[in-house]
């Protein structure tokens, strides 16, 4: 089944408002198995409705119609349509108490155009509306299907939820499902991605993979359209198992509701440890973006933000003199920025992040320059020098990000060691032999 | 001249992705005077695409695509565009270049795919992508001019302004010039604010106001078409004074590239002072805010996270006793991390944040219960509670933006009686009268 969204309002055509509504049919249509193969807006001009109403005939089935449903002149969007199915309007009882009853209650003076609200197409079923006054209308005719929904969100998301989707899903029973599985990738660019994927991409048919581009991520959804639930989510973990086997060294957790930060927040969780930064191009973003996970405070006591040479000697206690020697964008400040700050908080680890933030320079070092350390409770320091392009906003965001993936990182490669060295121990235990093992980093 | 907007993605249709590109450019267009007809999304989809070329040949003077000019497999709307002209795709050598050397910088691998980016239409002009790598092109016939400009914001943005829109100025100049200007208001909702100014919105004609509701904040664009700069100025400026006269209390900054936290550092810069925050559920969001704006180490040095008990009585020497008897979430809590706050990083200024983000209760406060306290260098502290709604995010942000309201309100505020004290201390001369006067915080 093919279908089309179309949007009527001016407001939308002069970028005062965002078709959100447009967003949201799409990912309900998708859900029901239904293709949405155009989304269009038009202004609130009758005959450019009508030749758009007769373009969606000739490739949809399904002609979804939002705004222009409530009581204004230039809310078109019934008549036009009503017209063009050679309908007329009529009043619907329900609706009209309805609004009877609003004005009423609140008090307001109802005006003539308000009756328009409460009309819906003759011969068509009226959609109730929860949250407005607006009737939305279901009208099919042999061919086709019109449905007509409220322009506000507030409106039109519960009346396609509540009253919209179960016709849709009583008149076109959809036999396939489709079943869908996001996987996140950090430290690798959508194109590189792509080019490791070339072959499964280029094949793919059944399931589906859609390489999606997110400022400092890339996401992969994989979709299969099944009958067999079981069947389905196989093929989709076969396909995940070939997408691992190459590119899996960039794979961070799955899911649309997922991030970077609510990774490490989780490993740290089950790991029963806790975390402190020192941030000074950052200014407390890494801080914050850990502070947006509920629950977070479980693993973070709190910290420093240094963005003067001073608070960096007076809220660390670093020694001034190191800091005039190697400046503060230096491998070295980095790393006394994180031992001092893991000492002050007390924490299993601590990051800290200095750097140039840019427009200019600092330092003598370009814009994007970054130092990035990570110490732990055992006495380990890693840091890493890295070099971000774009703007200020980019190079900070870029900063927060592969901070992160430090820590999740070092997180992850505890876990290995610990897993081999309980391995070993088991080997040990079982060859009655003693060996010493030192944790490789660089596992 | 009549324009229409394509956007080019799959992952558009899928629901996955907000078309506000399309809002961007409309709002873009309208300001250079050109009518938007028509915003239009299609797939990933050659032969859809290609139809969609010849009817918007139909019907638009200016046909605007954005999206699929990456590297992978599905970004088609170059080569389709290119087929559609009857014209081939050449690299474009500064673009060749850019690419090489970001991949450079970088270290990563570039691959074949990459190549694409640096592409153009052959007869076209290139358009350079500051923010990515994408090349955007501009190809005029004898009647229609054609627009390719990348799909994310982030690139089709600072694209549209720098490359695209002086091309479309130069080409179509128009008759009457559009001039608008930005009000931005803080601390009042949309609807208020159109409630306020309802007859003012009613009745326009030219100028126009056009109402737009952000997260935490209201703008009103006030647009004049006119042929005589000097006259729509003036215009500009009686409804402005108009609109200032009702809802001036409101109002805190012009423009579109303006904020809360740019008015601050602005005001700070001006005054020569400085400011540090002490911040408890906003975990650095408000330092981090600060940190966005380029040549705040003028006026930052840096500053505290204190998420929990403990840190709050280690990094800021609140007495633990006062904490345990108050509570975290309280006024004394917040005055004492402001006060220590700016103790420790010898500021003018220190605002600090405590409350309860969400989405439990926490000391049996309900989520979104937020205590702000700013001290100054002068030993006065205003502490003031406040009760935000929604989810742990907007709750977090809301006390971003409200703390970096109280801070400007508090240093316009030193200005308006700096000022009405220049002016007793004249009178004072004047009338060689003895008296005394105490600045009135409330003013």
């Amino acid at each position: 089944m093919k279908s089309e969204i179309i949007a009527v309002g001016t407001e939308l055509l002069l970028g005062q408002v965002v078709n959100t509504n447009a967003t949201f049919l799409s990912e309900q249509l998708a859900d029901l198995g239904i293709d949405v193969y155009y989304q269009t807006v038009v202004g609130d001009n009758p005959d450019r409705l009508e030749s758009l109403l007769q373009l969606a005939e000739t490739r949809s089935d399904l002609i979804i119609l939002c705004g222009g449903l409530g009581p204004t002149e230039d809310d078109l969007t019934k008549e036009v349509t009503a017209k063009h199915l050679g309908e007329e309007l009529i009043q619907n009882t329900e609706g009209y108490k309805k609004l009877l009853a609003f004005f009423e209650t609140t008090k307001r003076k109802m005006t003539e155009n308000n009756l328009q609200q409460s009309q819906i197409i003759d011969g068509g079923i009226a959609l109730p509306n929860r949250t407005g006054l607006a009737l939305g209308t279901f009208y099919q005719t042999a061919d086709h299907v019109y449905l007509l929904l409220p322009g506000p969100p507030s409106e039109l998301k519960p009346m396609f939820i509540e009253q919209a989707r179960p016709l849709l899903e009583q008149n076109f029973p959809s036999e396939e499902m489709l079943i869908s599985k996001v996987l996140r990738f950090y430290g690798i660019g959508e194109s590189q991605l792509v080019t490791e994927l070339k072959d499964l991409i280029e094949t793919q048919i059944n399931p589906t993979i859609a390489p999606y581009a997110k400022p400092n991520e890339v996401t992969l959804r994989l979709t299969v359209k099944t009958k067999d639930k079981h069947a389905g989510n196989q093929a989709l973990l076969v396909l995940e198992e070939k997408v691992l086997a190459r590119v899996g060294e960039y794979f961070y957790g799955y899911g649309d509701d997922n991030s970077l930060p609510k990774v490490v927040v989780e490993l740290l969780k089950e790991r029963n440890q806790t975390i402190t930064a020192a941030e000074s191009l950052t200014a407390g973003a890494f801080q914050s973006a850990l502070g947006e996970i509920s629950g977070v405070s479980q693993v973070f006591p709190g910290g420093f933000i240094t963005y003067s040479l001073e608070t960096k000697a007076e809220f660390l206690h670093i020694d001034d003199a190191l800091l005039k020697q190697h400046g503060t964008v230096s491998q070295e400040c980095a790393e006394q920025m994180a031992i001092q700050a893991r000492n002050l908080a007390k924490t299993d680890y601590a990051i800290s992040f200095t750097g140039v933030a840019g427009p200019d320079t600092l330092e003598g070092q370009p814009a994007g320059t970054v130092w990035i350390a990570v110490a732990t409770s055992e006495g380990e320091v890693i840091s890493q020098k890295y070099q971000f392009t774009r703007d200020r906003s980019h190079i900070r965001n870029s900063a927060v990000m592969q901070g992160f993936d430090l820590i999740r990182r070092q997180l992850l490669r505890k876990n290995k060691c610990e897993y081999l060295f309980g391995f070993f121990l088991l080997f040990v235990i079982k060859n009655d032999m003693i060996s010493t093992m030192k944790c490789r980093t660089d596992l």
